[in-house]
């Protein structure tokens, strides 16, 4: 039987209806209509009917790994559990290289032509600069073709990848949609098809910026959309993992359409893709008793440092010592632990004397968003550096605090 | 008229009641009883009545910094904003060293015997081991003498703080409480009032562990009871910042008394204090892109280090070499910078080959618990360090992977 292929069988006196996924020693696994899986003795079912996928559900065009065409959702996989599959010999989760048969369990796509590229099969932990460089100059190459993009990528450090895309085009023509899964496909629950379905659906709308869509919440109702330079991911194995840091989701995709999207950029004209990234950026979370040596050998040479402090922005005196010593060479600038939340180093006489020390807060922005942030800005404006990283670029933090 | 006074006057033919609080120059600060400041101008209000407090709001015991008796409430006050006033020149936080003042404000608590002790006076992002100890041994002190115990602590760092002493008290005979505030007493809607309310009845209870009491919600009306091992600062600012993490709240204030308290550990019969740390522990956030050398170089000569890895626990390919060099000499413990949710390193690849360089899962434990439970263990149980780190002491996982 092929994967994807539609069966309806008995099995213990009760009919299903489903798709086929995969089958075991002695076992078969089927997702049903409801998004579970359910997984039974081979020997004991009774098959009743055998179909392929009715001609609406596919979409329309080519969905093979043959690059990306024209005028199209250009699906550009990076790896990551979106396109893996359990090994059911290990329990263990690989990646698989052919995504097109994901396609026979998402809905609502039949007016999309979608192409598919697989420009690499990395786990997203393995992600770096040279990465994000070679998936912006794709997502640009398929733009350039008039497509929008979705890029699939592995959620542990999907808000990473895509808050260092969302600086690096400083003007896009279409949307770039970051998506990703929490449990693979072949897996009873999977988010990954919703999470497709709604992807494509934003996709096509006139946004042009970066987004991540992922599950709203644990159930399988709706997608949200969140700025790239907003999100987090929050839970480690949740379904509604990510989430909007200190503003509101941009969209909502629920009932097979986009039923929200607002606080978005919209498409420019034309492209601008700055592809440098300086890696000389270090992120620290400063904990009580933090050794000073420590402290300095991170921070030693570098061209800036993300201080990820304690509350409103704070660290110990001793660490104030530290950055004073540094700061005539290095940058340092303060994002708080607590996640949620602005810093405030004008409340406190500790966020006084790091301002003094030349420690520059950032307001509400995430620590991860400030070093992509960091990386980019200093690689391809190192005379506004300073400037620039208190500017609000990409809807990154609020202007005004509160 | 004295702080704490309470008056009744009119202004702009509007009658107000409440606490005198403080004068600006031609102004002055009254707490009315809705939990608010109003700030007039002096000239313009007819004072109605002045009169002291009345005897059933006054705590039961002398108040003043003069030491602990017996059998009451022993309130340890260490510094941070719960203890400190707005400086109305520069707008800026002070710490004050007498807080007998701020039981004017506080309801329900003429029931209790109320002692307080001034045993440091610092920002919490200045804590650290030393300080842990110390504190450690003056709440055995008072437990010694019959008393329940409240801490006073900058909200900075309480959570790290609160899981020591949770650690360091194998036994204890009484509640011991945490409380700050996330703006000080003086400024408008501090939350300080109704946090040392609750905590005074929730250390009234028959707990026998470590907790941290703050604010449910960003409304006045009620107090959660937070396991210290489980507790975590989620917001810079609001009143709500603190969060039990993974585990509902052990205990809830409101309405006068404690309504709800449960999954709490009882009090013992006697005090089992370990007061050796060690301060050789590190803590490292993991990103995209973080060099080798400076994993290397933060973990080297490293009792212990707790990485907080990206999704269920991971890192790069290349940290994991570094990882599998230092192994033999460090013991590593993963936990997830995603905050919520269990790490588990037998779904991916790299999971697996990080367990297989030697790293250790510590569930859904905080990395900030995990840090301090690291400088318990291996100060007292050096023989038994990484098997402990493995075992739920204080509630600080659970024992069972969801």
């Amino acid at each position: 039987m092929l994967i994807g292929q539609k069966i309806i069988f008995s099995y213990k006196g009760q009919e299903y209806a489903g798709t086929y996924i995969s089958s075991g020693k002695n076992t078969i696994t089927v997702k049903l209509g409801s998004g579970y899986n359910i997984t039974v003795d081979a020997s004991s079912i009774e098959i009743k009917k055998e179909y392929s996928m009715e001609k609406g559900d596919k979409p329309g065009a080519e969905t093979k790994n043959s690059g990306c065409g024209e005028n199209g959702v250009c699906i550009l996989t990076t790896g990551g559990t979106i396109a893996s599959s359990v090994d059911y010999t290990t329990g263990a989760v690989k990646p698989v290289k052919d995504i097109s048969y994901l396609y026979n369990f998402v809905n609502n796509i039949s007016q999309f032509k979608l192409y598919h590229e697989s420009i690499d099969n990395i786990l997203s932990e393995n992600v770096n600069a040279e990465k994000w460089v070679q998936f912006a100059r794709k997502a640009r190459d398929a733009m350039k073709k008039g497509n929008s993009v979705i890029i699939f990528h592995g959620t542990d450090t999907m808000q990473y990848s895509a808050s260092a895309l969302s600086f690096m085009f400083e003007e896009q023509t279409e949307p770039i949609i970051f998506t990703g899964s929490q449990r693979s496909s072949d897996r009873p629950s999977s988010d990954a098809f919703l999470n497709i379905e709604g992807s494509i659906h934003f996709a096509s709308t006139d946004m042009g910026e970066v987004g991540i869509a992922m599950h709203t919440d644990t159930s399988d109702d709706s997608i949200s959309l969140y700025r790239a330079t907003r999100a987090r991911k929050m839970h480690t194995s949740s379904r509604d993992a990510f989430k909007s840091i200190s503003e509101p989701p941009l969209g909502l995709y629920a009932d097979g359409k986009v039923k929200e999207i607002k606080n978005i950029r919209h498409k420019s004209d034309s492209i601008i893709l700055k592809d440098r990234l300086d890696k000389n950026i270090g992120l620290i979370y400063f904990y009580p008793g933090m050794a000073e040596e420590d402290f300095y050998n991170l921070s030693y040479n570098k061209k800036a440092v993300i201080i990820m402090g304690t509350g409103l922005g704070h660290t110990s005196t001793g660490i104030i010592d530290v950055i004073r010593k540094l700061s005539r060479e290095t940058h340092f600038f303060m994002t708080s632990q607590c996640i949620y939340g602005n810093v405030n180093m004008n409340v406190y006489s500790t966020g006084r004397e790091l301002i003094d020390a030349g420690v520059i807060p950032l307001q509400n922005m995430l620590a991860e968003t400030a070093m992509v942030k960091a990386m980019y800005l200093s690689a391809n404006y190192p005379d506004n550096f300073v400037e620039l990283m208190q500017k609000n670029l990409r809807g990154e933090f609020e202007d005004t605090v509160k």
